[in-house]
């Protein structure tokens, strides 16, 4: 685990989880706010939004890096997943922050490790039904970082709804003292949501991964046009996510922007989720649609 | 909920789950040491020894009243559970408790709870094969109670010997920042275990119970006398505790002081669980043996 105090970000120094808990409880005591952006890094724009948004609101901005075991399954891409550790530290410190906790796979999850956090229901429906054991994974580590670094108010991307929802769940019935700010997805110019997993994309995959973006637009564009069948919207959104051969579609849906259930009418708010496969990199998007 | 501050115990003050937070977090950010007993009410002298313990240690002492129905399964006590909340009232001030949170079972459990914490493999054994979902109640709650009561320090009795090792391993995998005491089990003259529970025992019924102690008495005696066939002491140990046929056992066992794996061969120490039911009444019952 390194724990970078101050300016000296790209020092490898190594510390304990005390430490770290110690310097934001701290900077709590001298009545600072401390804001806490936990990424597994490879960090892109909409990460340095997050770390941004965290130093316009507090006094002490933690990031923390880690490539969570517990949110893979087995047949995932752990081992593959991006690690460029010096390049994330650049980002963390350019985006304004003060400390960043890189722990050890072994200092979270020891031998023996056995206890799991679990938001039911939302946790098993949609991302939940190709990733059964994924964010049991989120939630568990996430509730360990905010043990570790207890932290005034924790930011999230809207990027990943279903995660942001489950997390906000966690805290409420949880009673965790925290507060949850959720920051808009950041895009590339064309669209396509910042994910840590683009990197995956080959050129004519890139291209093709536009899909997601264009079903989200269509999804806006209809609905503020006055469609209201959302049956037969959410119907249109699939083909439209499927147009291309390249792209393997999960999932195009209309949902509860809260509760994550599917809407045949919608309510004031209507968030459309896609996902889908391109190769072998699994790609999600959203966007939140104000109806009033 | 009811907060009460300082000596004014017995007063039926309202409060919020903020309120008793930050009536603890004021106390720390004053240097000053918070210590936390959660019962389920029904006090009796074992709780009155962790409330004592805490007051030895601590500058702030409070305790939460909370009979926790997610830890009770459908046909269990839930209903008839003792609630006598001024007598509770009066052990808690006569013990030197500082403050007394009895939250409402709205407030914990609010409408759409679904979130649990659970310790794996430690809770589905033991206690946890007669009451599979009762362990996931506990942890669920004494996290939710560590999250609203931020001490230093949690007092649990030893007498529920599988709850304080699934609760320090809980600790443990989630990094909470509070230390887990683990007092002495508090016995009548006759050795029976202090329980909430024993008030449902008739005078026949009291008697017999004591087979529990007998047979942890035997465990200690027989180890003691250098008896290091575990398998066959515990054959010894279940004809013990079902030799009065008021007696129905569940187990009587020897285990490992932290996995709570059956031994066979002892190591340096060695646990002794008992469980029976007495009529209705289900009772429970360790002794923690030292061989070195």
């Amino acid at each position: 685990m390194s724990v970078d105090p101050g300016s000296d970000l790209l020092a490898p120094l190594t510390g304990s989880i005390a430490e770290v808990r110690e310097a934001v409880r701290a900077a709590q005591r001298q009545g600072k706010r401390v804001g806490f952006v936990p990424t597994m890094g490879a960090l892109h724009a909409g990460h340095a939004s997050l770390i941004a948004a965290a130093r316009r609101e507090c006094d002490l901005v933690v990031v923390s890096i880690f490539v969570n075991p517990t949110q893979f399954a087995p047949h995932e891409d752990l081992a593959k997943y991006p690690r460029p550790l010096e390049a994330d530290r650049r980002v963390c410190r350019q985006a304004g922050a003060d400390l960043v906790f890189v722990p050890r796979v072994e200092d979270i999850y020891p031998a023996g490790f056995t206890t799991y956090v679990t938001v039911e229901g939302l946790s098993s429906i949609l991302e939940g039904v190709a990733r059964p054991t994924h964010f049991r994974g989120v939630t568990t580590v996430v509730l360990k970082l905010f043990q570790m670094v207890p932290a005034d108010i924790a930011y999230f991307g809207q990027k990943d709804y279903q995660q942001q929802t489950i997390i906000r769940k966690m805290v409420a019935d949880l009673n965790l003292p925290i507060t949850i700010r959720v920051c808009p997805t950041i895009r590339e110019t064309d669209g396509l949501a910042m994910s840590s997993r683009n990197v995956y994309l080959d050129s004519a995959q890139r291209q093709v991964s536009l899909a997601l973006f264009r079903t989200l637009e269509l999804a806006r564009t209809e609905l503020a046009r006055g469609e209201r069948n959302l049956p037969a919207l959410r119907q249109r959104l699939r083909a439209c996510l499927g147009s291309d051969p390249a792209v393997q579609p999960d999932y195009a849906t209309l949902v509860d922007p809260d509760t994550l259930a599917e809407l045949d009418t919608p309510g004031p708010r209507v968030v459309a989720l896609v996902a889908a496969r391109v190769g072998t990199t699994r790609l999600i998007d959203n966007a939140v649609i104000d109806l009033r």
